[in-house]
């Protein structure tokens, strides 16, 4: 028994043994109906693929590097296993809710694959148990004797081995979907990468995962492909609004029970909010017909002023932004939840700390070496600049001026 | 005042003047959230793309066309703008519903396109209205001067000019848009076909849209990419058995108003059918998870009998075909819902009137000739078949092979 | 020892073994400099690619194909040779020169071949022997074991079993590689074709090679992309001008002996017509700066009448036809070698036996059956007519006029 | 009258008026023969494309831009016959041979096209000219009083205001066209581009041309592309090593006539070669074989000690390199021009100053700033090697260990 899924991407992905059964999971299933990027849709209008999708091409792509890198079978399976399920835990809209749940319970959708996978939380409610009789991941892998422990370790990049740097480094084979993937259905020219020239570069020494020397000049490019999608398509100011803009809408509801949400897919999230409360309401139904919130300041770095820039660091105290919010609503009268401040650069780093680690093994003649020893490339990402803005408030339209006139007064009080 | 959209298939798209007022509108908004394929993603799982993409391709196409033509400028207007609107009247999931829409008020798209346009229908609700304040369609072609009815003749070709032939004959462009797209995002590359060099084809002599000679090939590539993407893609087995489901749960709904139907996006809809009844639950749940029926029966001609051909012809009376699925349960003891008998070929026709529409005009130095007299290819495409089976009886997988066991028995008695 | 090779159609090609001695051969490098479209780039300028990519795309298809069907190593090995040698035999500019071959020798490149393989014939020269120090095909064969007359049987399509399908017939891989690639250098989207899907659909059942039922969609597919080539790129009517051009200047030259001709690659050829006489040098400056006869007249079947159409059937014989080309130049006092006639019809079915071969085996539920009984697109490809025109004279521009306004007389009497 | 092409990279790019008479010049058609990449396709073997359709692909571009402008109807004339005209110069094997014309006679491409619009230099011979009857470039703008002149300033970037940045700066069309042409060709994906956004971003504020703030992104993306494609296909080790070994020959040959070398197509200058001498037979011989020199010495500058890289600085001057090769051939008793010295950088610098300007003007709210404001990428891209050898001797086979051991003995002393 196997079955052939067509991908655009990758062409035919051949599925069969316990990846079948995964394909027939509830947990795997639901992603058809998780957005792989949020609300990227709102601006780039193709872009409505699905965790379903990415977990599918992640996993050919584990498949393809175990192949060059001569994997044994055992390595083989639990690479593929944990590339096939290493998004169980997300939520509605993918990362746009994790900053909520970190706060909320001090975990993220990591944590809750883990617990997935472990048979600790279940994804689907009581009423839909009965009509489709799950079996669950964490059922498959009893049934086919793989170990869990050894899947969530490859997901969290914590071991100490090379199999820990499959899912989680510099190096991994997530990113090599996502990008092309991203690219793809958006239309953004950028992350069109070389898969394949990189598959090729990749060696294991010494138990070490690192690229051939040969290889630089395609790091270099998937490098520059990833900061220049997250600063074009992750973080675009559009599609950053209306994130904010649903995450304002969960934070302020009164019954917000994390785990019943994170369950949810994005369409029940949506209907869900229509009955929660006026605000929540208001939301759901400018989230539809894409009536969003508007910039009222936005400025760069450049154009702050050194006391400002010192100043704004305080952001990242998520509590300290929840204040100015209310302060600028009690003083411009604004309704409750129509202010909403965005401090991006550290939920940047939270959400994909990967950005930074271009500290990328490189083999030359054996030896172990950096990829800075070899581009200044690599250095300069690091130090590029996500967003165009330094900090940004957003509001309702009807707001806006009011609020930008008043933005650096009550700010920076 | 202009905006530019990145599309996948084609670039940048330029929209401004009257088609940014239509993509504010709610009719426009709401094609985020209407699948252009249906269920086309449980089977090519890129497919998630959705109607609003198609309209602004649609859009695009038709502005090249009108370019290459040569069109006055009012012509151009109008085009357009049916164009940029012929799908807003599409329910959930585009398509898959329609037969029952056509069955309780004899009405289809097309025509809910045209009560929105002349404002005697609306998309949104009482209390989404007061949020979003829309301007709608009617109004916008109001204010802009345009004549809503010739927008209408347009849409449904009823005129007996060429420009009623850009949007409904078998030379029109907004099979251009769709082909293309679904090849792009389900990754069947049947559908890729050379938009450019048809577009260069074109050709209006005495008031006749047509084609010149030099045409003709490109043509019978579009032909074909039609009829290989029918049976590949909207017709797939699997795509048609989710349709047939979900068609049955909203027939069998008690309170089932078709108006308020419509107006629903998908996930509306899907959110809807859990509070309807207990078989209308078990269809949601089924399809968010992908537990659909199976086939237990769906012979091809060739494997019937000329008998039992002449028989299945009774089956283009649907309630024929109901009573036959009732007898099925009754006599099976099979719960309600649970058999359903597809008979595609008249849908097929009523769904996509073209696709037997190959009757296309060709100017061999300016005199008016038919494609057939230039290529075997056309008269064999319309007596090509699209799916595999000439009936087909889905059910519950528990319940398969009681019914196939009993299929020849009760179908044809 | 290995060498990866990247080809913009198929990827990287990974070269080992024999295959990497292969490469190093004359007869395979001398491949770089044969076009594989002969003078298509006259029309379509990206056009310029080689027979080198082609055999390493073939190889790569072949070995494709012979992994999905289980094929057991001494028949990879056999099949991938043949398909790696399968083109050594073409002379410059592919199948232009071929009618001439076929008359003064009665070989053709398949002929030409066999004699590499067999090492009856060297394809360098004794001075570039000194500098190269070549190892010829024949002597890589033997020292790899291989049986050179396996070899020649794939590729001649003698043998009865499977094997002798691989590289002729109408499920052979060397199509897959060329639709694909000369759609991909010439711009025209007619060859994009499902290479992965056909291969998917390949089975040998019982010795036979076929396709599954499944595949009959993506058959029909690519034989439609073959007769659009057909009709669009290699019988387009401006390159079988050029090909038409070149071919009377050898046919014309006073030492033309083949086997030497055979030898030289496009621009040996270019370059020794220059010396070769005046009507040689003629067409030599001529093709280098695209300065190409014209046509004078090319009636298509439907203008001609039903005399005239039993008529033409004797340029069949060439004899008749250079006899008549002759009588063109005397009556009109045209110089020697500027009047020549085409009869594309019987050449288009000696360069390419495959195009009437729609033939094609489908298994269903393992019976043996005909494509034909599942599609009547095979049927309506076999009578569909690759060129516009019926016959052709082309000429001078100058003598266009005179030549145009006595053809019917002359031709026809 | 006009004609279209159909182009794998832009589509259909259509012809007319004076570009229809430029393309039957023979300046142009000889294009077909000069590759664009000279010996790539020895690396990549679908690299076969001509200076041809970069010219055509540089047009198309220009008049893009032109429009995306709003240039008026003299600048476009001026600049899509600069953008048509820029590459006529070109010898054969494009780039390859320049440092030799330099040396030669101090002149480069760009001053041979200035000779030939100017119609003080003719491409072609008298014997072809009584065939052909050629109009030439000089002619054709006469006759369309198109100013030689203004054209002649756009090519060379001599002029003050914008129209000198069309085809000779940082940001000019020539490149848009060249790395996605390349890319495509080569199957290297580097090259890929959004060429799109980037004429979107392009504007001109106060007679400066520059880009946008928002065009930051697609600028990184082009710097970066632009620099991988010189280390992996422009001064890829292999290609290299050929046109190091086809200069030599031409550098050592008795009767070199630069300006009637420069005349010839790729094809002629090879065919030539055979008849000039034994060594520049054996390179003719051995290119169309592919038998090339190999690396026998080729340290990175980080393996160089701090004396040898002051000492390599010498070899800049290159009577200094050829005096080393021949001590190299005295001492280890080496036949006549087979030891060559390579010292990259300086000719890439000659060959590319473009590679260093990314000092791109960016508008922010009309104030004009530099790109190094807005990313450290540009920086960083100045910064980059773009070989990994900072010095190389390559030699025949048979030699390689002999050189390879006196190396740095013969070459630091």
């Amino acid at each position: 028994m196997n079955k052939t899924i067509r991908d655009p991407i990758h062409g035919d992905i051949k599925i069969e043994g316990i990846f079948l059964d995964f394909l027939e999971a509830p947990e795997i299933q639901r992603l058809y109906n998780i957005k792989q990027l949020g609300f990227a849709h709102l601006v780039f209008p193709g872009g409505h693929h699905t965790r379903l999708e990415h977990s599918l091409g992640t996993y050919f792509m584990s498949v393809k590097a175990c192949e060059k890198l001569n994997l044994n079978d055992e390595e083989k399976e639990l690479v593929s296993c944990a590339a096939f399920l290493h998004d169980i835990g997300h939520g509605p809209f993918s990362h746009t809710l994790e900053s909520i749940l970190r706060k909320a319970l001090n975990v993220d959708h990591i944590d809750l694959t883990e617990k997935l996978i472990l048979g600790k939380y279940a994804i689907f409610n009581d009423d839909e148990k009965k009509i489709i009789e799950p079996v669950t991941i964490f059922e498959i892998l009893k049934d086919h004797d793989v170990n869990h422990h050894k899947i969530i370790d490859i997901i969290k990049g914590n071991g100490k081995d090379y199999l820990s740097q499959f899912l989680n480094s510099p190096v991994d084979v997530d990113q090599l979907d996502y990008l092309m993937r991203d690219a793809y259905y958006t239309g953004v020219a950028y992350g069109l990468i070389d898969t394949e020239r990189f598959l090729n570069s990749l060696t294991i020494i010494n138990g070490v995962l690192g690229i051939f020397k040969k290889g630089v000049s395609v790091v270099e490019n998937i490098l520059m492909a990833r900061t220049l999608m997250y600063s074009s398509v992750y973080f675009h100011k559009t599609v950053r609004i209306a994130e904010l803009m649903l995450s304002k809408a969960i934070e302020l509801s009164e019954d917000f029970h994390p785990f019943e949400f994170f369950k949810m897919t994005d369409d029940e999230l949506i209907n869900n909010l229509k009955n929660m409360g006026v605000f929540q309401h208001e939301i759901a139904v400018r989230l539809k017909y894409r009536k969003l919130f508007k910039q009222a300041y936005a400025p760069s770095y450049v154009e702050l002023s050194a006391d400002h820039i010192d100043f704004i660091k305080k952001f990242d105290d998520i509590k300290f932004r929840r204040n100015k919010e209310v302060e600028f609503e009690n003083k411009l009268s604004i309704q409750r939840g129509h202010v909403i401040i965005d401090f991006p650069n550290s939920e940047i780093r939270l959400n994909e700390p990967r950005i930074d680690k271009t500290g990328i093994i490189v083999f030359d003649n054996n030896q172990c070496k950096n990829l800075d020893d070899f581009t200044p490339i690599s250095r300069a990402i690091r130090s590029r600049l996500i967003t165009d803005w330094a900090v940004m408030i957003i509001t309702d339209e009807k707001y806006r001026n009011i609020v930008s006139k008043n933005a650096e007064k009550i700010l920076f009080n």
